[in-house]
């Protein structure tokens, strides 16, 4: 139990109300009881401020004044929030040890303090240091180092020379350091060309469920330090993706392309491979990258979405677009070419 | 085995052709023997009535004349077929109890007649409600819920705080209740916004291979009754989805948007995080949705495919759309905005 | 160790340069050593040829000039690369056997050369046929057959009635043959349409990590020989998929779709369902099929990335493209229809 006076103090907010109500918890501005806190980071919910019966509000100083009850005044009200929210929730913190059905290589080496939880395998000369946690059903295969902290939730695949950094997180599902897809066309078939690549993860990095990243086929697939994957992302062989760097889910990146620093990747979006992405660089939702973007900013592909009678027509339009500018060069006297 | 006699009686269909004949299965119309029961729901497979050897086909009145065979007259021929095929399903009930291999937490509480098959792994505080069935490999998290007749196949993960409804059906691979993507950026780097919230999944719901359904931030991710999702489907965290909206593979819903009750969302398509989608919105193949959707009815977006040769000039002048406007209203004399 | 010379011979390429060089390995044009092999394939990589410190460059007689060292001269300069490359693949063969840990049923079989790792489950009348290798965690339901030589590397579920043809290879977390998605909307809600029917995978195939591909309703879902899918593929039940196609990452193919042979689907294309598609057909990046196509070639869909600025300019015209297209006609003194 906190009151909101320890919680300001704790992160360093100015408090503007009542220090002595004891929060029990956090909840959004619609649903927060009073002895919680909730935060306005998103404007689209600002009408809830005049509403809301939560305790206190994280927000910024220029949204103080239409809040009713007390303010938690802070210059970026989300990552604050984050903290606070942090205090609320509930740890079982997993004891370390290895559970006496995981199947382990003979020369794998795992850290006391790690825990190993039931059904998971460890294959030949793979590391897995201190404080890691391996949830139930992990298959972790040859070669594969697993940094301190890091944390497989359950399920998680390491298929062959995958080193992940410290404190990494990865939610069920995901396979790391599957094949890439490599194939050679020759005398009418398909011939595999041989991964022989790994996948390198930096430190804090997040990598969503079901999320794929394959290893290299010659060198490693990089994620550098603090890139953080949302659920079914794919990522090929030879990514490179630059530092602090998030995706969100179902993007996928081609092979061979690098992406560079505090990029934002938004759902769905595809990157084809062999590209150079800038630092800084936004794509949007379903949008797909087709050569370089060597400017930050943020770039986007598609249509907006209508009524399918009206996108009917336009679509159909789409079709003749060329023609039409053609037409219109006429109109205007230019000339076309070819 | 059963005559067409049964098979119309039982299922209140009538049936104009010979009574007797012994039906052993169903099939396509292309397909069917000639003891065989086949069905026309989609009609760009008319043509095929009048070479089917199927000994009779379930449809609508208006289709019985183009039949050679019998016919079985219903007003709904797909839902009458599925009912008949179900006569045909090969079932081989799962028997209750708990194979020894399962890792079941002490305070975890499970049915008699409920089925845990190998390698199952429950955890704290979770329950297995009457005649659920845990296929191989499942893996339940601390306080989850499933619940009566609930099937999960093979392989699903429920990680913490995940509420599944009666007779819901969950395929292989399937992750519910994983940590949202929740980051907010402080001081260079991405800071985890704790997911403190669950996932409620209501009766009846089916969810596909590799779906994954994030748990919320604050408060639940909801889906309705009746809720069907295909595979490869990514909820994101405090989605709610209305009763009966069925939603077909590789879409993908972002945190926090509301959709409505008898959607159908097809393959492919995206909604951005925090709108409002109606009841009864139909959202087109690979459509991206960017703002709410306040009235029923069918929405698009993206242009059609074509040849790339073709497509290659349309293209381009989309990149020009709007000096190509502007143009279009200078020849007719009309002002340019900005 | 092999010489340049053993190589070239091996296989059967025309060597200039020293022939006595010693070769450890394989490596990009960028990163090789003076005792490693590289390879030109792909045109945008050209110009590494001048700096390549490579002992050898496999590349196409038209590019020799280029470069500096010795080359391997090949008709096919990627698939005899991807040959030389196998020579360096550590491999370490699985012994045969069964894992102790494996729950078999009684009714299956499993032949004695093949391997069987932990935790694997295999249900009734399946069969596993020699020299087959189950990796870790697989679960086989009943009724199905996997081929001579076929490997699932871990994790890999099939549900049931799916045969597997020789030397398929399956990456993580693949479900084949989970329901397909069928559904019949009757009184108000959904009713299951039983899917009957199973997967048949063609020999030599393979199959992305994440990848589902439901199984049919009424017969099979079919891949023919040497179809090589990526990652996060979802394929419909009843899709029949042509010999030697090539799918990439996260593309998805509706039910009762035929695709050709030698098609090349790119990355997150979509066809949707019931679609005929020709042999040598090839489909862009993220493109939506909507109609048969007929002819081979090269189709796409979707419009040019751009800078935010310019595209919601863009965008907003096409809301609005067949009213400039009716201006445009009316213009040219055109009468417009409707």
């Amino acid at each position: 139990m906190h009151t909101l006076a320890d919680i300001a103090t704790r992160f360093g907010l100015e408090l503007r109300g009542d220090a002595t109500v004891t929060i029990i918890g956090v909840n959004t501005l619609a649903d927060a009881k009073s002895d919680q806190i909730s935060f306005l980071a998103n404007t689209i919910y600002r009408a809830q401020l005049a509403t809301t019966r939560a305790a206190a509000v994280v927000l910024a100083e220029k949204d103080v004044a239409m809040v009713t009850g007390a303010a938690l005044v802070s210059r970026n009200p989300y990552a604050d929030f984050a903290r606070i929210a942090a205090l609320f929730e509930r740890c079982e913190p997993a004891s370390p040890g290895i559970h006496p059905s995981a199947v382990i290589a003979a020369d794998a080496v795992i850290d006391a303090s790690a825990r190993i939880s039931a059904y998971c395998v460890i294959g030949a000369r793979s590391r897995i240091a201190a404080g890691a946690e391996l949830g139930p059903g992990c298959v972790i295969g040859n070669d594969c180092d697993i940094g301190a902290h890091a944390r497989l939730v359950a399920r998680v695949t390491l298929v062959a020379r995958v080193k992940i950094g410290s404190r990494v997180l990865i939610h069920p599902g995901a396979v790391l350091g599957a094949d890439g897809f490599g194939l050679a066309f020759d005398q009418g078939a398909w011939l595999k060309v041989p991964q022989l690549g790994g996948v390198v993860v930096g430190d804090d990095c997040e990598i969503g469920a079901n999320t794929t990243i394959d290893r290299g086929a010659l060198g490693d697939t990089v994620l550098e330090d603090d890139v953080r994957l949302d659920n079914q992302i794919q990522i090929g062989h030879n990514v490179r993706i630059g530092a602090h760097t998030a995706i969100a889910g179902c993007a996928a990146i081609a092979g061979s392309t690098r992406i560079g620093r505090h990029c934002l990747i938004a759902g769905g979006a595809g990157i084809i491979g062999h590209l150079e992405i800038a630092d800084r660089v936004t794509v949007g939702a379903m949008s797909l990258v087709t050569h370089d973007l060597r400017e930050p900013g943020e770039y986007v592909s598609g249509t907006p979405i209508q009524p399918k009678r009206e996108w009917r027509k336009n679509a159909a339009r789409f079709g003749q677009l060329d023609q039409l500018a053609r037409r219109v060069r006429k109109l205007l006297g230019e000339r076309n070419d070819e």
